[in-house]
């Protein structure tokens, strides 16, 4: 975990909270070009033991501590914000809680909320039909329920999708289209971040919105960490959101 | 409208759709400390006949004609976004219709989305009971109908807010502790763009994020622009905000 | 707007909100059929400048003030109703705003209350897909999401619904077979007032109740008109449809 | 029950379900001059064993066969419409799949639905506590579960309505003011049939609409037999209203 | 009625609320294999006239004196639970108000409660399309809207079902195949308690959890039972089970 | 852990999953009593370093990994069920989807579908503002939203519960009566696990069914588990329940 650049206006995390760094660099260089010059963005994962992938939710399980020591220590380093990247978006609560000043999104969130501005409906293409019931009750949870058009699936895990592009793009497109001239979707979200650099070519093609699931989160970080900064909007600390007290956690040794 | 800044990267046009220009000056100069330095923000009112308020929904049907023209004239001008500047969001639907790329929102949309990231539940501070019914809709609408704590009444005109300071800021912080202590509210929305100049004060008393209905839409639109241009995500044109046909506007003189 | 009619004890205005009379005729005779002896209908539309047809939202708004003057004129000449001749009800919550006792009503809310009591689920013919998100918003607010079976689409532009009567009345006649058949519809709306006429004979073929969207409307206003006049039922003024003081409306020179 | 009214346009029968005649006249003298001339309206009630009031649901459960047969007999002998004179609405779903062709509805139904076309929000007033939740579980499925604001409570058994009117009057008249200006109401129903002959007053007090349990559905009824009549808009037989067999009821001597 | 047994630590009384036996030997003997030792199960139908099923819900009403009775009488001879027989859940409400101590549940809630348990999403296989809208009122009641996925229709009555074993499972086979596979389905529901002896050879066949809508109401009483009994846990006798006063009943001579 | 009970039917494991066995013993003892003989009962928590209570989020996510590998093993070691003793339903999802067979629930889920079956609505009775926005959401995914009267606030926490009992029972009590009286709630939750010992005299005081949260999912998973042996109902394993493959989780050395 690289922090040391210079000049920055403001430092964003990304966590691939996975046992592999196989993504790391594509994403960070696809960061690299999509950030505000002033915004520097590290992507991490959690190398050794652990799950490579997020598929099922004792896997999401497994790393959260790692994954709530890494967003304790990433406000520890001075970032302004973490993004959590997997479109279950596993750890958020605990993760704003967690935080204190530090602004904490994720993928579902961040591109559902963009979609419901952009359209009136939406679906969701994801690898497998696993997937969907967590997805959905996340849907639900942000407000979305009424919104959406329906769920794809590619037949793919999460591994799949940058194996042969080519495969993944016409798969991606197939289910766009059904999506949307079918299913009545206005907007189409790519409903995992490892289906990142197909958001472009499936856009052209189908005419609609077609949202990155990695782009529409750090792109909402940034978002949120000006507002933090310049007007104290950062997340509500009276409830749902409170943090621990540091007593317990020291005493505990935590994180 | 004056939209000759040279250099800027970007341009947002905001609309108080009102006949009256008492608040032009001063929001404009709050829109250029909160944006980027490389956004341009106008403000436009409707000068001459018509309603100097919106609180009544048919004043704000009054002034769609002229809120459709400017909406359209804007993107001819250039500007990237434009903001409604009414938080009953007045003419959205139809100003996204009709801007062909240009990025439109307004203050409810734009604060419940954030307030929906910051915290579980929001109250709505308002002016009169009669504001209700019509944002208790859009909040539904937006999909945030079971984060609602409340909404709490000033007794006030929209003309009020800015008469006595002091008085405002009183009744606003007492209306906010109420929301947050008694309500459930984790978040507190100015649900006036002329409640605007109270946020900050409020906020440090009450401690919880209190959101400026000028400020929050101004930022989502910088947001939206930059999503516009740089992925291409503008607002789906397939259904919802298909965009009338051009002959239909010049064969009728449209706007 | 002849509105000279002597001895009727109730006056109904039918506004067509567009810039084309093509339909007042035909529609004023269906209605002097469908009416009780003693009301009286007329039907106006905009003649001049605008929209013929208001498929697109920004077309209702550019309509509005001459429907709010309209509202207002015809409470000053005695009507006792208006309906606004839009199955995307535009204006409704603005029209009983201004409305003092005349009570107001439009297609949409008026169907399917009464699509609600005469079956648990409903379908909703339209035009164009383009229509589907502007109605469903309505649909929810009126509070039968729970029971809209589907949207069905004819891909008909409003003026095409009275060219060649026999296409038309097959395609809705197929599109009411898919929703109640398939989609699993109860009671089926034709979900445009253009789509007058056809009613009957679809509903006689499908064997469930089709309604249609002018007539519906209609009837409901002459209800509403009596229980208004008996027992003082009118739209409540204490909040939403609370109407704005007389002297903004003259200061302003509003209506 | 006397149907022998002759030059009537439509007759109506009002069904009071209970074991006793005890309000009978009073409401037919006042159906009397609330309806059409051309409208009659008989009352019936249950006389012998049985209920008197229906507070508990199971007392509703025991008059459903007799409510279930003069259902049939009133068909048979020609009514064009009944109401069953409760605001629990019990049996409304047999009784429709029961009625070939005659319109049936009741209170609750009739006075939602009127309710949320002239305001945004309702509250109702009951007798007693007990009441509420079957009463709230039928606001909720027809619909208007966002528009309730609250239910008060009286404090008063079904035949202490008619007992001491002074009493009655002020108690609906300060549970009225609580539902308006405390919990929100922008109108008002009288959640029992035997709490007619207070509307007036009240609603000349309290400025917003108070809705009468009676003469609502009675209304409603008229409104939906002309409906049937003219445009055969009658219940929908294709599922929920699908009517039994007749060789089933005779098979069985059902009714 | 033979409740005779000696020694068993608990009595459930299950009520084919129709007028045929044809079903009740069979499921007696189900039952037994089913239950605890301990438990002693009654089947009891009601003989002589009246409906042999309850597709229809004025069926249901016209039985509904006669299971209050049995609900009464089953207290009275010691039952510790009654279960009424039948997925519309007839009288369900009704019998827990007449029930003192004395449990009542019925197939849909049981069903649905198991089922929300055991998966995120259900379908429920029907006879007849008729059915659906009664019950899909009561998914909605229990709180289950958001997990059905869909009703599938065999197009049989509810007397079809045992005639042609190998026929059934075929269709209920292939019903369950298209609710799965096609609509998504976790858990797979029999929606009528005649629709028994199959759901173990569909639930080896399609491997999701197939549920009986006879044993699963069953052991809800059973469970229900010791925890009443045990914890004091029975239903709320406060508000909407409250029951009537018994001077009521013995002045009406209503059971 | 001690699981070496001979003779009996069926294993349950309860698990705290705390950093302190301060409950355990007094869990264990209560457990026995409540259970039927041929259920045996083993209570665990997590020594060692980590949280002793789960107020925050965060800490739930620090003991997930312990959390997962205890249901692991508890299936290995012949568990027929698994109760996650946490009224926030801990990594309810993910246990489900790990237990191959083993049946797993939780104390929200157990007392909100028992809440469901015993009242209309519900209160339940916290420790503390900052749980309620977590249990809510809890409420909602379960489908009780409609059913939720209020959440009750204790100003304890966890550990303050078990301190002095009877300034503990007082509070409860006060906060029950409030929900009962007030908020109009007709069943009472209790929820937190460590508010055991309290529900008899609560609910002796108060009339209305109090749900221990340690009793009530216990209960639920002897029901759950008989219904898995005798029926196969365990979870759905064909998408959200769906388990991970054996070959990730031995390369991964994950569990």
């Amino acid at each position: 975990m690289d922090i040391s650049q210079q000049g920055v206006a403001r430092k964003i995390l990304w966590i691939n909270p996975v046992a592999t760094d196989l993504y790391d660099a594509a994403m960070a260089e696809m960061f690299q070009q999509v950030t505000d010059p002033s915004t520097a963005v590290d992507v991490v994962s959690f190398p050794g033991i652990g799950p490579t992938h997020l598929e099922y939710n004792c896997y999401e399980m497994m790393v959260m501590p790692e994954l709530m020591r890494t967003i304790r220590h990433a406000e520890e380093q001075g970032y302004d914000a973490a993004v959590i990247g997997c479109f279950y978006d596993p750890g958020l609560r605990a993760a704003r809680e967690l935080a204190k000043k530090m602004v904490v999104t994720a993928p579902a969130e961040a591109s559902l909320r963009l979609a419901a501005t952009l359209g009136d409906t939406v679906s969701i293409i994801v690898g497998r039909r696993k997937w969907i019931p967590e997805m959905r009750e996340n849907v639900h949870k942000y407000g979305y329920a009424d919104k959406l058009s329906s769920f794809k699936v590619l037949e793919m895990g999460v591994h799949d999708f940058q194996k042969d592009h080519e495969d993944t793009k016409h798969r991606i497109l197939s289910a766009a289209e059904e999506a949307v001239y079918k299913d009545g979707a206005e907007v189409v979200i790519l409903g995992c971040t490892i289906e990142f650099g197909f958001y472009q070519e499936v856009q052209r093609h189908i005419g609609v919105p077609v949202l990155d699931a990695t782009i529409a989160p750090l792109k909402y970080a940034e978002y949120l960490v000006e507002l933090r900064e310049r007007f104290g909007w950062g997340h509500s600390k009276i409830a749902g959101y409170e943090g621990p007290p540091e007593h317990e956690i020291s005493d505990w040794s935590l994180f």
